[in-house]
């Protein structure tokens, strides 16, 4: 089955999965009878395309290899005015929009005023966002239900490693009672480098800026900010609560140094940021916060930029998935699992 | 959707599944919209039993804990003779056969002929019979395609974490270029304990015995045999190879003492029997033998009776699932997720 695939947004995760999508092209098609026809594309930088014939995506790369733009895919005279994301839904007739533009945390906006208009438009969304997801996963996800469409967020936690589809089928039949876990790779890299190499806090945050695991503005990262979305985002889904970002208790990494961190090795002991929610009472309490774990924990043999989350399940106890939390194809590759996810739902209704 | 479902062995795993359909009921119904009818049962030693309408499961469990027989379910006077299996496939007219008699690691009889009875009577199969998928995986995997039903095998590596399931969901797009895990909790609870608590090997297998985690007669588990059909089964399935268990090169744990595994952790290394496969020009390369890893890799932190393994793909890099390896509700468990994949296909066929 072929579908038709636009994109709002092209930046990083977009690359991503166009160079998937274009590398395993035929893999994809021999393995799953998947085809992508990528119909559009409006990116705020890069420019914008409507191809209801499908766009070829090598030529497009060799377009940006030039340093070209999208909208002179089809020759250099011919560059059009920016078609915005929401006229392009409109216009574009696609089967799957894949929502990547920027995330806002505190507004979710513009995507989630873009995801709202193609589950109306009768269009399956897929999304790395976390913005919409942690802001506002109940109602867009009851409006995808209403219309009979897909809306899938795999990649808004631990990019393409497996979270909700592997809760969707392997863990199914379980109820989750609390998820626990390593969901920021930027401030696991500084505390691994804290503890391994004995470096202070300002040093292993200065590495982490130099080799691009940390912005320059890094707040999002150390003070948890962006392990709260993720949190609340899992609190929603997996464990059904309503919950915001300000109902999160949270507490960054800041307050660290490395006397503690060592002090803590010397007991057998390890610091990481966990991110936790658990239902307790009728409610679920979400956190995020440094805590020392025993070195027997699962997530305390989480090292460098890695993520994990570790499910605790009445039927077979506590199950942990490790991987990747960021990178252009992991993070692509969340799109495409979601996509794919999509295209099994649409063969079994035939 | 209700489906009839029919046990052939009724052992531990059958007790768990049992007790799951039993306590889950509403969870399943409300959740899934899947209804279990248990229509037969034949065990060597608890008997057997035909109900077209369903079994009560607990009457059966009160009939259990006073002693009783499974024959005995519709009163005292009423013991009648013991129903073959091939009989109860014949005459059950289930939709699901759950395979859970013994495994034969030599011959995989007599489930392999039970599985192929019941696929060719138009039965879907659900089995963590390692015999069967050990050594007729690809037979069996195709008669089943043949007849358009599915034979699904999780609780075979791993108990009911997800390992298949998790390779056609989550990790589907990716191709796996390598496998490598801790897959028999005994051997991995006997080197704990020989690093952590400085147990001499035959110290801490007697523990291990003591405590039901390894068997009076341990040379499945101690000499790498319950982990070669471990691999054997991931090379066949997840790989494509066509290994037989004596393909693979093959080491216990038994030639460890407590000086090797303290002299590892002195140089920051913890011994692990490590089960790996890997394609290679080609061929799949599969082996079991005690391995030194680093502290940093995923699996050295897997300690106790755990399982885990890891998945090294092409697009997400590498991937670690870990959590219960064996046990009643654990297995038990993924006979249950079989069965639930079984109910989500046949909705998607409508």
């Amino acid at each position: 089955m072929e579908l038709k695939i636009a994109l709002v947004g092209c930046g990083t995760v977009g690359l991503g999965l166009l160079e998937i999508l274009d590398q395993k092209r035929d893999f994809l098609k021999e393995t799953y009878g998947f085809e992508a026809r990528i119909v559009a594309i409006s990116d705020k930088l890069k420019g914008s395309i409507l191809v209801p014939d499908g766009i070829e995506i090598k030529r497009l790369f060799e377009l940006f290899s030039q340093g070209g733009r999208i909208d002179q895919y089809f020759g250099k005279g011919k560059t059009w005015e920016l078609l915005n994301p929401l006229d392009m839904i409109e216009q574009c007739a696609a089967d799957i929009i894949a929502e990547l533009t920027y995330t806002d945390i505190k507004t979710g906006e513009p995507a989630t005023g873009y995801i709202k208009k193609a589950l109306r438009s009768g269009m399956n969304v897929v999304t790395s966002n976390k913005g919409p997801a942690a802001l506002h996963y109940h109602e867009l996800s009851s409006l995808a239900k209403k219309n009979n469409l897909f809306f899938r967020i795999e990649g808004t936690v631990m990019s393409g490693t497996p979270v909700f589809s592997l809760c969707e089928s392997g863990l199914a039949g379980n109820e989750i009672r609390e998820v626990q876990g390593i969901l920021n790779g930027t401030t696991n890299f500084i505390l691994s480098k804290m503890e391994l190499e004995g470096m202070e806090y300002a040093e292993a945050l200065a590495l982490a800026q130099k080799l691009g695991y940390a912005e320059a503005e890094p707040t999002a990262d150390v003070e948890g900010y962006d392990a709260v979305a993720k949190i609340v985002i899992l609190s929603n889904v997996l464990l059904g609560a309503e919950l915001k970002p300000d109902d999160v208790k949270r507490e960054g990494i800041t307050a660290l140094n490395r006397g503690m961190v060592t002090a803590a090795k010397e007991q057998g002991f390890r610091y990481k940021l966990i991110a936790q929610a658990k239902r307790s009472g009728g409610r679920v309490e979400a956190r995020v916060s440094p805590q020392k774990l025993p070195l027997t924990d699962p997530l305390s043999g989480v090292m460098g930029a890695q993520n994990a989350l570790t499910f605790d399940t009445d039927l077979l106890g506590k199950v942990t998935i490790q991987g990747a939390g960021a990178g252009k194809i992991e993070t692509g590759f969340s799109i495409l699992s979601d996509i794919l996810a999509v295209h099994r739902g649409l063969q079994a209704r035939g």
